[in-house]
């Protein structure tokens, strides 16, 4: 952004964040020049404009946005960092769409570590190298002790969603399948095992993962997707409760064929919680004509973020839009949405 | 977002944001429903996904992100939510893009009271009107009381460049004018009179505004204009430096034509402050050749945000990339970039 003659002035590692680094002055400028530019170089942030200028291939567009406000801000497979890019480049990802840019917007409080934050902006960039996406603006805020907590990160991403793709909760409709890209419960279990200082046998890690791979390997597939969501706060439970509710139908689950790691369901266990409601951050749900569900199961599966895929129901007419599900023992019970607070600050 | 069904349910008039509103379960859906749909109702927000799907009109797009912490909340001519749709604005419209769309994050600390977010999603909705935006996509987390404070709004916000225009601090060059869209220092003052509680003869109001229009109305003019800035945190100086060195240009002004109300000179005297530093959200800086400025300034002043518009100096070539100024007593005084921390959380 600015000029390399601020840049050694920053003692990136013994320094801390005050306010100075918040006022627009020539501290904001070394901040930004020391720590994001130098982590998310790119020809539009290089330009030095308050907004990047980008040309835009022909097409629909997606835009998201994301605030992250994850504790601990480092866990067992990621950081708020490579979390913020993941999060963004995925809920852009889940209309079809391929992720292109991300704005990046720091709060940081006064006496947070240069050293952590230098480690939280190389951690996304190299996420964002890694999913193809450039981080082409920021902002940073500066508040004062106690007014914040460490550091939280909005990301907001733009994509192109590829013609003739239609992909939204209105088209789910009754017959349909539902998939599921993997094991749920990762992220959840790994933040509280951390947040909770528990260690289990096998450390459980989060799934955090972009999943733009996937849904291009997916959409390549030919076969005709519906509707797609990443079920991260609240779960799986809360995502299809929410798409059942927009799509006004119901959603019928097999136990059996819900993918749950062992440790993750001990872990459960012992946190007193339902791993259907607990956060993934590198899992989708698929709604696809259930003619097509195998076709699309073999495409997830031929991809490394999809590889433990499996078919988990199917979506019924229904005007009060439950989502049930049949137990492993047979019996069936209304998976509801979470009621209250499950896990705070998850993402 | 979520059906109606939910919206009874909160207690807007004497509830508070409690930490299940950011879970990801029912109070979040009815939160959403009841306060952010609610107010920015539109299409691309209503059709419930994770990431708004928009058709894009041909062209170059400009894109931009912002994140609000003033405090506090709510000041003299505007809150932190018409604010955060200004800002974020004027930082596209500083491209010259026409914005469209905006997103918009949300942090609330636990306690907040319903009916403060109410009104903040409301301002926000009255500005995005005003100024032709739709905020089409949003996100709400909640942090333990302690951890914020009260809200913190981030917004990014996409625009269009129209064909030809090409405006960048790169462009800047020895013999452009420099000029200003009206009376600077406005807003630090309007803030900080309201943090220290004190009363001046006449309120000083803060200059938030939309600046969109006023940039349609100088492309309008065609003249070429080289590079627009809004002179925010760090002020009108902090701003000039930023873009002499981006340019590797120098700047002279004329401190007789720099326009400064006298109610905010005497403010600044009492409370210490330079108005060439203070933070300005509804002012934007242009640069254009000399031959042009007085057809681009007689453009302003058509417009009602620009209406006390001013030449007030010119680009030299210069590799120190001072920024000088003649001061009306005929000196001379460098106007060094804000060196410590002016005003903190004042945008």
């Amino acid at each position: 952004m600015t000029d390399k003659k601020f840049r050694q002035k920053l003692d990136l590692r013994n320094g801390r964040v005050d306010m100075t680094h918040g006022s627009g002055g020539r501290a904001m400028a070394q901040l930004i020049d020391s720590v994001f530019a130098a982590s998310f170089d790119n020809p539009a942030l290089a330009e030095g404009n308050d907004q990047a200028r980008l040309s835009l291939p022909k097409g629909c567009v997606a835009f998201s946005t994301d605030s992250f406000v994850v504790s601990p801000l480092f866990f067992p497979g990621g950081d708020i960092g490579s979390l913020a890019v993941h999060g963004t480049v995925n809920d852009v990802s889940m209309s079809g769409a391929e992720p292109l840019w991300l704005s990046a917007g720091f709060i940081i409080e006064e006496g947070f570590e240069l050293s952590q934050l230098l480690l939280i902006a190389q951690s996304m960039a190299e996420a964002a190298r890694k999913c193809g996406v450039s981080v082409v603006t920021g902002d940073t805020k500066v508040v004062e002790r106690g007014k914040a907590d460490g550091v939280f990160i909005n990301t907001s991403g733009i994509g192109i969603i590829p013609d003739g793709i239609d992909i939204s909760v209105k088209r789910i409709k009754a017959g349909d399948a539902v998939l599921v890209s993997g094991p749920i419960g990762d992220h959840g279990v790994a933040i509280m095992s951390k947040r909770e200082s528990l260690s289990f046998d096998t450390e459980i890690i989060s799934d955090s993962a972009p999943l733009n791979g996937l849904v291009e390997r997916m959409i390549a597939s030919k076969v005709d997707i519906h509707a797609m969501r990443d079920p991260t706060r609240g779960g799986l439970a809360t995502a299809l409760n929410e798409m059942a509710d927009a799509a006004n139908v119901g959603i019928r689950l097999e136990e059996k064929d819900i993918p749950i790691r062992l440790s993750v369901k001990s872990a459960s266990e012992v946190l007193g919680l339902d791993p259907l409601y607990i956060a993934n951050e590198g899992r989708l749900i698929a709604f696809c004509a259930a003619k097509d569900a195998q076709k699309l199961l073999e495409a997830m599966r031929s991809h490394e973020h999809g590889a433990e895929s499996s078919i988990i129901g199917n979506v019924v007419e229904d005007k009060r839009n439950f989502v049930e599900m049949r137990t492993t023992l047979g019996g069936r019970r209304i998976v509801d949405w979470l009621a209250g607070e499950q896990l705070p600050r998850i993402c």
